[in-house]
């Protein structure tokens, strides 16, 4: 039992049959034809040769499908991760230097051993830490980041930087020695993939391909244009007209490598590690749980943690570069079929036979098409209405939203996304330590008891029953305290007060030294404190200790109750 | 109206009269009494000359009367933040030379800075980080550190060190070279403080006095062994019996002081600046709540940090160490009938004094002395009780609590704090993220719902109801997601899910997205989610969303018409 939560490909795999290995073996191709281009794209935009990012989408692949419990989610560079790697290696060394190289696979076995341990501690629930406003934020940032950084492969020249300034600055200023054969092959690649994406569908399905079909064939055009300007490069010796190419590639299967072990550099790139790790599995576990839930299945996000930590792990110790789940690769191989994580073993085949035989090929390659393929495919990141639907819908979840965006556009990733965390857990500290208290009073002639600020009900001078709608903790605590010196304060003929408390879930220690607290304080201002309608377990704890003793008045079972008991009035009156 | 809010001077000084007055005189005689021994003794224990207290317990108090809120809070240096100070500097200079002196006014003076700021902000909610188990847990450990490191002046040995560990081994290797004559001095005052804690009382009380008079006397017990040693060591040169003594100390008001302006002091004292200042500003606002709850008074946290800061930027500038609102004295001000800030204006006066006329007795005054009373005052901070009853009431709490004072002990007041708060923030975060979900079902006959794993209840098989105990929001939307999406596999004949929401008190942007992602996939497996008994409030921000146009299935008033509209079934059934 046991075994197989760890090892969730002894789930399947025993009930492994043709059907599904058809199925796989399908979608393997389609994965395979997606993922050449991206595993060079992403690598190039991590500043890293293209082999380093073959290599992760080689073993990669293969480890998850043992550890992983995702049965569609399709593995490997993707664009924001590798951004974050490239910000991360940008102060430690230049771009295409063999410590440039070293940093990326330490990151990759870093971020590995971080999710593991992570999953073996069950700590899954950290990914919360990240809302839903900064995370798309900082996608939406990171993808006009990307876009941006592109732009020097479109146009063929040399420019740096990691945020949206820099870039602007280094780009514009390099523009006069635009290279213009390269320019010629980017604008071309771009414009056929957008194209392909709005017009090739409909085209293939009035040719008479299926709905699904045209859908899959049109998610695989990247490969086309990869082909297309493989062939004109080639053809016309586009090197020779100062057209950047991919270039030598080393032929065969990527080889056991050894991380630097060097302290200095492991606590340099610590934090960078993390946020990797972390916005990696956010994403990865986002879209891995909308395939499962499709068809009924569950992914086991402390699973999720170990099989992306384990296949970080062997990318790294395979020479590359960090992975996680790819939305767009994951959609394409549910839609082509793929029924279990064999498919993605079997594309990891696929890329080893590229990585065997196509590298002569691949040295071909244009980067400007690479960049144009980037490009495309960030463009679908970038969400602006969620800003003003979040705007709308919450002002202080825009704040934390807006404090991402513009920090990982003027600064750097790693500072957007930090901001963006603290601020949202400070605002919900900040908003849950005001929690809604109300002063209520009978509904007249009932048992019921309402709000005096919205209803027209009976109250007693004597008497107040305040009704508190938040667990008790320490971010509230205090809150309390000061919102019943204040009533007691301003009623100085108060002689009982009542905590009316159906919503408190929680009473902490500190919230317990607060009722302790206050308890106190309204004896010695001669008020008696009570309590109505405590929730069981709550009650269950608060029995062990000393405040029942020392509580000045009673607990009432509820608020009627007390009401009847402190103003000597009956349901009639 | 806001001036008196910001110049709380003006809420009481227009109706000051003479009966005030008198009460005011009296109270401050009696906390001069008490604070000259408490301000050389914690500038003895904050490693800084004697003047550095003394000139610490004059503008500030005069401040405070203007800009505080509390009437009784007597300010000044006190152990915590003393002990604090001295670990803050421990790394930057040598105890004695003017660098550390230096940097002790500029922790003050940024102190205050900070304070006076997040006054202006309203920012007083973030001295809820402190939660309660670490607050005490805090100054337990405070405390051993203290009551350690003064026994090195009780023995008249050199040692040092800012944690358990390294006070204990400094203190051992160096207790051969005891000086007999100090020990002499040091326990003898140690024994008359602990004596006349327990015995002065009763015997003065049998002696004729009033319970109110012979505890106030028996609090400035410290000053009888102050005076009796101080006169010891001067009838019997105890300076040349290599007893040391406080030495000389420049007569005369303090003057301006030109804070240090230094960028690289300023950054490297930033944190324990800020953690100086929560730590003071948590102590002062819970001892200036309690007495001011005696007499029916408000003290406002906002405005407070305002007196606290402007207190300490006083205290920097006239040459003085950080301060706050100590517990022991500010008790002995109340109780001396203190009645309005005025009274430590006057205390003032008298330090002032002190200053002026006794620092050539002050110079006679040994060290052991302070050390004696400096231990004496700090024992009862020690609170291991509460290690206890924290423990029996909630194994987090107690986890935070531990982490605190075990780090406070091995390794530096600074550390534990941090560990404290964070584990705190880390933990409240965890169990939030973990909210009370149940399945309910109808009472038979009824209209109400209840656990279906607590009560006997009536299911439906296609229809499920959820209720949610907890407000939604970013911590915790992710495990409502995967809550839901575990219903659903387990149930494959699911037609509908109902949301019972009577206790979500909030939807944030996350919760939202989560939402519509639970929709979405629950749209995806055939299965219609409905909500029940949405507040007010949180239907309102829906509203305005495209959420409930998505939504598959309805929005019920009241979970029986859900479940009435929804199983066909009526009361009766």
């Amino acid at each position: 039992m046991n075994l197989k939560r760890y090892l969730p490909i002894l789930q399947w795999a025993p009930q492994y049959h043709r059907g599904q290995v058809t199925s796989d073996l399908i979608a393997a191709v389609i994965v395979t034809v997606m993922l050449i281009p991206q595993s060079l794209a992403y690598a190039l935009l991590a500043g890293l040769p293209a082999q380093v990012g073959l290599y992760a989408s080689i073993l990669p692949l293969v480890v998850y499908a043992v550890f992983g419990t995702s049965r569609t989610l399709s593995v490997g560079p993707v664009a924001v991760v590798s951004l974050m790697t490239a910000a991360a290696l940008a102060p430690l060394a230049e771009v295409g230097t063999a410590e440039y190289i070293a940093g990326a696979i330490l990151i990759a076995v870093m971020s590995g051993l971080m999710l593991t341990v992570m999953g073996l501690l069950k700590l899954g629930f950290m990914a919360n830490f990240l809302s839903h406003p900064v995370i798309s934020g900082f996608i939406t940032a990171s993808g006009i980041v990307i876009a941006a950084s592109q732009l020097k492969h479109l146009f063929g020249v040399q420019s740096s930087g990691h945020n949206l300034l820099d870039i602007g600055a280094s780009f514009l200023t390099s523009l006069p020695s635009t290279n213009v054969p390269t320019l010629f092959v980017g604008l071309g690649a771009l414009l056929f993939l957008l194209w392909s994406r709005r017009f090739l569908k409909p085209l293939l399905k009035r040719l008479g391909l299926a709905e699904r079909s045209a859908d899959i064939f049109t998610k695989t055009a990247p490969i086309l244009a990869v082909l297309l300007t493989t062939l004109l490069a080639w053809l016309l010796r586009l090197d020779e007209q100062g057209v950047r190419l991919v270039g030598a590639v080393p032929s065969g299967l990527p080889v056991f490598t050894m991380p630097s072990l060097e302290p200095s550099l492991w606590s340099q790139l610590a934090v960078s590690a993390l946020l990797i790790s972390v916005v990696g599995f956010v994403e990865s576990v986002s879209v891995g749980q909308t395939l499962a839930a499709k068809r009924r299945q569950r992914i086991d996000p402390d699973q999720e943690l170990i099989g992306l930590g384990t296949a970080n792990l062997s990318s790294g110790l395979s020479g590359g570069m960090p992975v996680t789940g790819g939305f767009s690769r994951s959609v394409v191989n549910f839609d082509a079929g793929a029924e279990t994580p064999a498919a993605g073993a079997y594309a990891a085949v696929g890329i080893a036979l590229a990585t065997l035989f196509l590298t002569p090929a691949i040295a071909w390659l244009p980067q400007a098409t690479l960049a144009a393929t980037i490009i495309v495919a960030v463009a679908t990141l970038i969400d602006f209405p969620a800003l003003g639907r979040t705007f709308r819908y919450s002002r202080t979840d825009f704040g934390a939203m807006l404090a991402t965006i513009v920090l990982t556009l003027i600064h750097s990733v790693e500072a957007g996304i930090i901001a963006g965390v603290l601020l949202s857990i400070g605002l919900f500290l900040y908003r849950t330590s005001r929690p809604h208290s109300a002063v209520v009073g009978r509904v007249p002639g009932t048992e019921h008891f309402r709000n005096v600020l919205r209803h027209d009900v009976e109250l007693c001078p004597k008497v107040t029953f305040l009704r508190v709608d938040e667990s008790l903790y320490f971010a509230n605590a205090r809150f309390l305290e000061e919102r019943v010196m204040d009533l007691i304060t301003r009623e100085p003929e108060l002689t009982d007060l009542v905590l009316v408390c159906p919503a408190v879930n929680l009473v902490d220690a500190s919230a317990l030294e607060s009722l302790e607290t206050i308890n106190d304080r309204l004896q010695d201002a001669g008020v008696r404190l009570h309590l109505s309608e405590v929730k069981g377990p709550v009650m269950d704890r608060l029995k062990g200790t000393e405040f029942l003793h020392h509580l000045g008045g009673e607990v009432y079972l509820s608020t009627f109750e007390a009401w009847r008991s402190l103003t000597g009035k009956t349901l009639l009156e």
